[in-house]
């Protein structure tokens, strides 16, 4: 069996290679950027090239799977350059459905959507069936690229199954959230955007690649959209004050109550859908964020 | 007062220009495809050059006004090549807008979208705030580029409107139903696809033309959509047989019982709000028709 993984050189994308080299897969790669470690992460090999249809009838082949993960992977960055986000998110979700269409039928592929695509909602925890409101350029691009995968599935019968991962963390991950705080706390920093009260739902990012390796397995034509978090609210202040005590910070946190733009206040997921898919127990957050904040000491 | 006209070449698009002129703008044109008679429609000038960023950058300057006319214009083809249409669509339309957000942002964007986004509903006549359940990768993608608008719009404060546009039809459209009924009807072949009662709502292209025109002047960040058609459904069956009345032709009409795909039954649009903005009487159909059945004797 033989997956390619886009974006593989990438935080989730390199999980996922891992998860399916472990479940015995060969596993190839394509994406943007550099990626010399690409062994270590279980690929047989990296091509370094855009997701576009010319690379794909180059490098892709015929795989069973493909898990694309590659695209835009900032909201603040798609503010900053929306073109440049959809070209990343919905141009090359383009690009590899036609190449599937065309070249590869047969592949099952896995789509790694977004929470970012239900933006303020007021249906806590969100179901996936919740009317859709992106508030940022990058999530506006992510319901495109869903949109295109339903039609390429409906129409032209593509097996296919999206995920929409909620706040995916762990070791790897240089941005967002528990990063800056890594970074602002260790410094003595303790001052956040927004009010601390945002409500996230965390999924360890080990968790994460095993679900959207479970996720090949309900491909189809009717390309089901599943929810992949924890199901588990967390407060910003709560995961935030859970690392100072961690790090042994007795220092208060202060909250800006400047909101950061494109965040929505609560981003929840109703995972009862993801839980008849892969009912296995999940990484505790508080685990994880142990293990996040010991392997930041070793970054710097 | 100057306006750019992409795909002045195109059967909407030379209307639009035409229109343009007559209210005193300067009009200018890009777009695919050779358009020497360009001067006949009254555009100054015309660049072959296909919607990119940066063959805007080198032909579009500040214009007042632009009327986003380029884009995929076939259903059918629509279907058999789906990355071509989105590529004419959805990624011109991204081009186009980040053209503008960069390099004239106070330019005035109307975009003509289609009812094909409405695909099947069940409300009739169909209000702009319908469901949007479109049928065929044409509608889908028509979809998507009004997303980007939106987006721009709400977010970047572009001032865009957007006209949705049910069946247009008027001398010069070598496609679609009346063309093909000419040309089928003129050899004495009564067969059509479907049941006839397939419900449509013809705009003559003049009335199309001023309603974009009329939109210019409600552009803004809100972004307002509007449908453009006439408000009458007329079946399918009806505008056949009118034109075998015009052409004497006693013969019993045909139907396949067949259905086109990626046709709905019923479009006919609610058009209350465009009569807000443009309260003028529209041409007839049976006289449109007519000129219709007068001009395509000369094309053949």
């Amino acid at each position: 069996m033989r997956a390619l993984i886009t974006g593989a050189a990438g935080f989730v994308g390199r999980y996922v290679a891992k998860e399916f080299y472990n479940q015995g897969y060969e596993v190839v790669g394509m994406g943007w950027g550099k990626f010399s470690e690409y062994a270590d992460w279980g690929l047989s090999s990296w091509n370094e090239a855009e997701i576009s249809f010319e690379m794909l009838c180059e490098y892709a082949g015929k795989p069973d799977v493909i898990v694309h993960c590659a695209g835009g992977a900032s909201v603040g960055k798609s503010i900053e350059h929306p073109r440049q986000d959809f070209c990343l998110t919905v141009g090359a979700t383009s690009h590899l459905l036609e190449y599937i269409r065309v070249h590869s039928p047969v592949t099952n592929l896995v789509y790694p959507s977004s929470a970012a695509v239900y933006g303020q909602t007021k249906e806590v925890p969100i179901p996936e069936l919740a009317v859709l409101n992106p508030v940022s350029p990058y999530g506006v691009h992510k319901l495109m690229a869903e949109k295109l995968c339903l039609m390429y599935a409906e129409r032209y019968g593509l097996s296919i199954a999206i995920v929409r991962l909620f706040s995916v963390y762990g070791e790897g991950l240089r941005k967002q959230l528990l990063w800056d705080a890594c970074n602002k706390l260790s410094c003595g920093d303790m001052m956040f955007f927004g009010s601390g009260e945002e409500i996230r739902d965390w999924l360890h990012i080990t968790d994460a690649a095993k679900l959207l390796y479970e996720a090949t397995k309900h491909t189809s034509s009717f390309c089901p959209v599943v929810n992949g978090g924890s199901g588990c609210g967390l407060r910003v202040r709560d995961i935030l004050q859970c690392m100072c005590d961690i790090m042994h910070i007795e220092e208060n946190l202060i909250f800006s109550a400047v909101q950061k733009e494109g965040d929505p206040d609560v981003l929840l997921g109703d995972i009862s859908m993801m839980k008849a898919w892969h009912d296995q127990p999940l990484k505790g957050w508080k685990t994880g964020v142990k293990e996040y904040v010991e392997w930041h000491k070793l970054c710097r």
